[in-house]
């Protein structure tokens, strides 16, 4: 059996995400495709546009067979740990055999190179690493300028300086690399393919083409409802299942619906527990309590926390580790506890119930379909703890959607997994 | 020096409170007037319907010469705790010679025999008070019951039965009782009197006369908007301050200003913290949690939590201590500490020179004029503790203001004292 996994977020599903199903289809010829998909915070520390039950039906209608959710306690980190997140659920199945992901770089070989360096560490380039970090780099531009002159030095040049400026400062191929870098750090058997990302970049908020952003189709969303400009932009059952979702009520959800409890937090919460919360350096916290005092909106207190140091993404991760109480403790704990410690299942095709099959004789991780019984499906007190975060997410969440009658909390024991 | 205390919240301060006040006045004839004042929170678990500047200038220009805050760790607690906090200051104060207020009954002399015996807690009176608790009474009817059947072996029945029902079950009568038990339990020397209250009860919503409660004006605000109907309840000064705060967008401010933050407190919080809350007793805290959930606004919330036993203004309460982060084992050591730590200052007016020059001389406890000089003034570190709950009061109640210019946080440091 060949599967295909992809490691998404669909917030929401557009043209883009169809031609890179469709272009991984053509080069791996799967029998099934497996999304791992963020649940209700996406990676750039923001509440998703609608619920993950809706984004996940939008995957199925376009070549998704089973949409497993990427646990809160991954969905809103570095890179780093949304990749370690994504692949370590995909080892879990014990059934992917391939894994494809979007880069500006478009071929594997060079990504692949570079990742096992990152990987490996070997001690000439530990050594330029520290050297660069010493020089007051951030980490991202201190590892690469590191990669640079250590295969420079090996005489093995791989891309000149432009191209490199594109892998640093592309969110796309540092995915990618760390994807990969996991992937050899796992000694996985998955094989990694790339396809090059056409269209406008990640950040864009060009939306002329059939290609945007999901930032700018977000943007187009919230600022305007150009609803003719976003449907040219995705796939028809996409784009209905977002209009009726909004139509009903159920979003748009950004930041700024849960601006009073994000700012209440920050200012509720004593020094000594922001100083916990996942990514917050020495000192932060004061900088963030201060700042969450002296702004009288969620974007204002985004523009006067952020440095060049610590820029707006950081600090918007951090707004959903303190919303969810996530602590550097316990990422750790997670981590080593092995990662995702269950496989919760949103949605499948019909056609996908020989893999389902398989997966419950392969997976390594218990297989999470009705919630309700999570009690007795997750033995492990770590993967209950985990689970209890999504459940958290989804109950903040909910308080952020416009319609008051999906406010209700835990509808992760309520909401039915979609099957199409 | 003959100084008048009241304890208030004029929230807001109506034709009702400045009956209260002449009339005192007219008894007492003091040299001046000093109120202690409920800050954002009021004894109902309420966000106060403007800001707590505001109603200090709506008093000093009705008669109060010096507006001292209760601190947000008494303002919104049961009758008992509200009453030793608001008499403790009075006493702190060391110029207090009498203290007025409300009550139904409208005569001191039967509400003073009644609260030495709640003060003195004779064991014949222990034995019945146990007596009906065990009969599965909540606690204040128990000890009035108590009180009817102790009175009456002794054989001065003080009140008919229907008169007995007026004090068990009328909010000014409990309050009285408190304040004149925590003055005999304080050994005080200031004097008590009451008027008798005029006008519709303190919950009716009845808005037609001259005199309406509190809560009818506060409800006419946020429902209708009627200022012309508003405007002859309320003293013409006080009204214009009202009417230029919600203009401004400064109110009005309810609970409901407060619903993403308290759900989100609530559904945020694990059961543990929520147990320890001020006034969550065994098991309520499991009720608190599930309702958090199953309700989809904060209405719904007191109506699904609310029980015979736990009353509608009990959770209100405790939605205010959970937000304030009011422990049980911080209001004990507070109680241990003695109460009250400050005499904060909202107001004065400028004949009331002589006053503060005698206060400063006589006060037992720091006076607070400027914050920002917060940590010098206050030398014992529960002072500031305190304090600074006061401060978070303002920090999360700014939050529920409509107009965003005021939802900036540390006004305690920024807004000036009011100087009529």
């Amino acid at each position: 059996m060949v599967v295909l996994g992809i490691i998404a977020e669909y917030n929401p599903f557009h043209n883009g995400h169809k031609y890179h199903i469709d272009k991984s289809v053509e080069l791996v010829k799967p029998d099934y495709v497996i999304a791992v998909m963020s649940g209700h915070f996406t990676q750039r520390g923001e509440a998703a546009i609608i619920d993950k039950w809706e984004r996940a039906e939008m995957a199925l209608r376009n070549g998704v067979d089973l949409v497993i959710e990427l646990p809160a306690a991954y969905s809103s980190q570095t890179a780093e740990l949304f990749a370690f997140g994504g692949i370590q659920l995909l080892n879990h199945t014990g059934v992917v055999t391939h894994v494809s992901f979007g880069s500006e770089v478009g071929s594997i070989q060079p990504l692949t190179s570079i990742a096992r360096i990152l990987a490996n560490e070997p001690p000439q380039f530990k050594e330029l690493l520290k050297k660069h970090l010493g020089q007051g780099l951030s980490f991202p531009q201190a590892r690469y300028r590191a990669v640079i002159e250590y295969t420079s030095k090996l005489g093995c040049n791989i891309f000149s300086e432009s191209q490199w400026e594109k892998i640093i400062y592309s969110s796309n191929s540092i995915l990618a690399l760390e994807y990969l870098r996991t992937l050899y750090k796992t000694n996985s058997n998955i094989q990694p393919v790339t396809i090059p990302r056409t269209g406008p970049s990640y950040s864009s908020l060009d939306i002329n083409g059939k290609i945007a952003s999901a930032t700018a189709i977000r943007n187009e969303l919230v600022n305007r409802m150009g609803w003719n400009t976003i449907a040219r932009t995705m796939p028809p059952s996409s784009f209905e299942i977002l209009k009726n979702a909004i139509k009903s009520g159920k979003g748009p959800v950004t930041n700024h619906s849960l601006e009073q409890l994000f700012l209440g937090i920050i200012r509720r919460a004593p020094l000594q527990e922001i100083k916990n919360w996942m990514d917050v350096d020495e000192g932060l916290e004061n900088r963030i309590k201060q700042c969450a005092q002296d702004a009288t909106n969620l974007e204002e207190f985004l523009t006067l926390t952020k440095t060049k140091r610590y820029v707006y993404t950081r600090i918007q991760r951090i707004l959903i580790h303190g919303l969810l109480g996530l602590t550097k403790e316990k990422i750790i704990r997670f981590r080593n506890a092995g990662g995702p410690q269950y496989l919760r299942i949103l949605g499948f095709s019909k056609k996908a119930t020989p893999l389902l099959k398989q997966l419950k004789q392969s997976a390594r991780v218990p297989i999470l379909t009705k919630s309700a019984h999570y009690y007795k499906t997750l033995k492990n007190p770590v993967a209950r703890e985990m689970f209890m975060i999504d459940v958290l997410a989804t109950n903040l969440y909910s308080l952020g959607i416009p319609e008051e009658q999906f406010k209700k909390g835990n509808r992760d024991f309520t909401e039915k997994i979609r099957i199409i």
